[in-house]
């Protein structure tokens, strides 16, 4: 099952067709008393997760208050500090482009793997994504803890947590799914070896439910390893692939967990990185 | 006149302190029509905009179609791209910290320029900047066209604008200027020699005003050259240093001025690069 | 013609096989007062040629005297800089290994071009070029000048250029061509739109002499344009591929110009960057 | 004790001044068979060592064979790949320039530390080691396996190894010293929290010696820890900085080793990296 051609033979935006001022207002009328939450992870120089050979993010200052203390004079009456840093798309707080995976060499759509070069995406790029805004939803897999990366998050428990929330998926809504393992691993005691998170049956009850987009605070949002060495990636295929759901991962989600809302307002804006097939994002609860 | 001390002696977040429910409600109460404008210019590899020796982004694959299409055969059911960019953290779309920019060796609040030295930002970081989100104002200073470097904008003309689309700012908003540089630029018709912007006397009216942000489509916000040799980014050392009020810059306005919308919300949330002075953001407006 | 398994069908190292230890002995058998020359042009930052798409060189310090001027304390009896380069293995003077180019989908020795992806080169990568020492041979094409890029250099020209210098080629020695591109590229008097350099046509005459190398001070040996749209690169495929014979390019030869010296022992060193298609030098002759 | 001035107030070259003719006949004079030696570690991406923050090399390829397997056809007779890498000058086989260390605010010959800014060195940046020819002599002092990196080499070490090779160190000479560490850490058998190397001692030991440079197997050339918490870099301060003697490290000696020459000829050529503290280098020795 995949929704291939649902949104046209050429389209590349997937369930952001899903999108659209409905949810704009369903995400508002989430809003009840305006604090702003920070999704993101912090990124820090060095630090990596080890994960599909990513390199840790450098960061660089090309002009700094050293040179000032050194030496250098203010000019034109001010000095300044410029910088630089690289990043590996999908090795912080990131979504996936509809580009970053495929099956039988085809993308979402049917778009073929090799329209993925050393060019970069002439497909489904990553500057594709337009922003998101809608209303979010969040349940906690692994409530004031780590999940097991055994126990995998099932279609049954996410349908269980959300009735316990009294919230019913609404097409375009995002799903934020907990696993507690972001900090566990920035504390040293996870690794990338293994992760929690959903199982990847999973992928239709999500596709069916007409999400845009799913996110947890690990490597994959689905559970690695998968429990199928043939199928190690049920829910990155399942869902970007056969039926353009996008993916965010990295996500720092122990704030909504601590405020105990299950839905607010949800703005994800990739940077338009222009073949790109990830972008680092800086994703926003407004509660 | 400068605020330091308004917030704290300690104080890294500047204007951000102006926001609030308040100002969260006065975005959302703005919206009419529920669409989405994304405010950040593609990000295009190799493309610069030839500033402050701020190199031009990279964009490299670490893994993707080519090395199928070579030969790669999938493996557990999935075949997958990777990158990794490299950006000038002011080098795109983005936003200043309050570490950017210095006069007489001093930041924000009085923080030493050497806080900022080849280890990043040990003050005023733009981790720091928590995500804005608030009622954003526009105003058109080169309608359907583009501005003279030379015929600053001034705090009148601002002020003019503003009344004629009877919009008064508000404590925590955010004002967006264009002035055609950024379209011009990109198109090759407009270079970084000079660019339109405001007058460095603007400084004291916005910040007079509280707004929490100023961003345009230039390199700077402020017109360059600034016409006095001798403090040649007043507007810089006016707002981010003088108040903690933030800079936008080398935004995409040409949507905003197309709906002919004055008032909306405006989400704008940085990387939290720890240490960095800058980073790329991708702006939204909700219409 | 081609050489293709002259030195095995599994050969990845083309005219390095002509080393030994009688090119070494005629290296240094060309020693006469043991002046030592670099032939590497310095490596700027910022400064790129723009060919290809190659971005500039860029230099990051990591650590540096102006952390210490901003008040970090030398700890453990001792102060240190320390700095990060990125380098596009072909942007500055430079050997290219036999990955760099194929014609009709095969490199040297009829490796397909599909064993380089964007994992790198399995076959043919600049680390399988083991340092070179033998003789070097120097000649100008630009005598106190520089080469018009319409004047090709021919086989017949480079013939009469050695004769007058009473210098015969023999196997395994390094052959440099000065054409005056590169000191006038450096002083904005010339540009990679066209530059002067040897004519497609030479191919065959060098391979016949069984030199190991080629080196010029421009950006590809050959000339460009080639004056053939549809074979715009004969030399890279006449040498590089059809023969394994080494191009080096970008180098600095006015030292050699100056010193009126036609012979003497070459010394050029890859870094043994596994899996890359070039690689960063710095020659030396010892005259 | 230290010997700045010895060749005049300004000077930059450090113990390079002692190198001239004398030095490059006695190298070539040292040559048996015209055996030639890479003495150079592969530089994979993604390998790092793991010491003083630096990141492992990175390598991507900007154009390659898959974007032609995927579909690019090849134009004006030919394909072509390119790369581009990302190295820490200090990270891989390399050379240390003089303004790489420094004690009480000051590096070799009296130059402030504050000449090392976020701008790169202003003074004994890396571009100022010119090619360096000259006789190698090599020591093994962990014959067959690998030395205790508490046991650190002594000067009567030194002396001893070299009387039992029947040579004397002569000014200009580089010398070589093996401890093994290098393979055991590539094979994961050793780490860069301990490595052996020279006792600090060895450093006015040497410099009487007039060695232009010291190279190692290992991280430092000098042993780590160095057994004094208020001078953990004895050697670099007492060889670069007091003598303007250099370093240069991670070095693969095995093949020395394996070959039991004594003394050779030795080339080494940092990239003339305007301003950078360091180079990565191939060095080679002429057997």
């Amino acid at each position: 099952m995949r929704t291939w051609g649902r949104w046209g033979a050429d389209d590349e935006l997937g369930a952001l067709n899903l999108l659209g001022p409905e949810q704009v207002r369903r995400g508002m009328a989430a809003v009840r008393d305006g604090t702003v939450l920070p999704l993101a992870a912090p990124i820090v120089a060095g630090r990596g997760f080890g994960v599909a050979g990513r390199p840790a993010p450098l960061h660089f200052m090309a002009r700094d208050g050293g040179d000032y203390a050194g030496g250098l004079a203010e000019q034109g009456g001010f000095g300044w500090a410029d910088d630089v840093v690289t990043l590996p798309t999908h090795g912080t707080t990131h979504v996936d482009a509809l580009s970053h995976i495929w099956r039988d060499g085809l993308m979402y759509n049917g778009v073929p793997a090799s329209a993925v070069t050393s060019r970069g995406a002439r497909k489904l790029g990553v500057h594709q994504i337009r922003p998101i805004v809608t209303r979010g939803v969040f349940v906690d897999a692994a409530p004031g803890g780590y999940r097991d990366p055994d126990d995998r998050v099932t279609a049954g428990e996410l349908e269980r947590l959300l009735e316990r929330r009294e919230v019913a998926l609404e097409p375009g809504d995002a799903l934020l799914v907990r696993t507690g393992w972001l900090a566990e691993a920035v504390a040293g005691r996870a690794d990338a070896r293994a992760w929690p998170g959903l199982d990847g049956a999973c992928a239709g009850w999500l596709a069916e439910r007409d999400v845009v987009l799913v996110g947890a605070d690990n490597v994959g949002v689905e559970a690695w390893p998968s429990g199928d060495p043939d199928d190690q990636m049920p829910l990155h295929v399942g869902l970007l692939r056969d039926h353009g759901v996008y993916l965010s991962e990295l996500m720092d989600l122990d704030g909504l967990a601590a405020c105990g809302r299950a839905t607010f307002l949800f703005v994800l804006a990739a940077l338009p990185l222009v073949g790109a097939v990830g972008s680092p994002v800086a994703p926003v609860a407004v509660l």
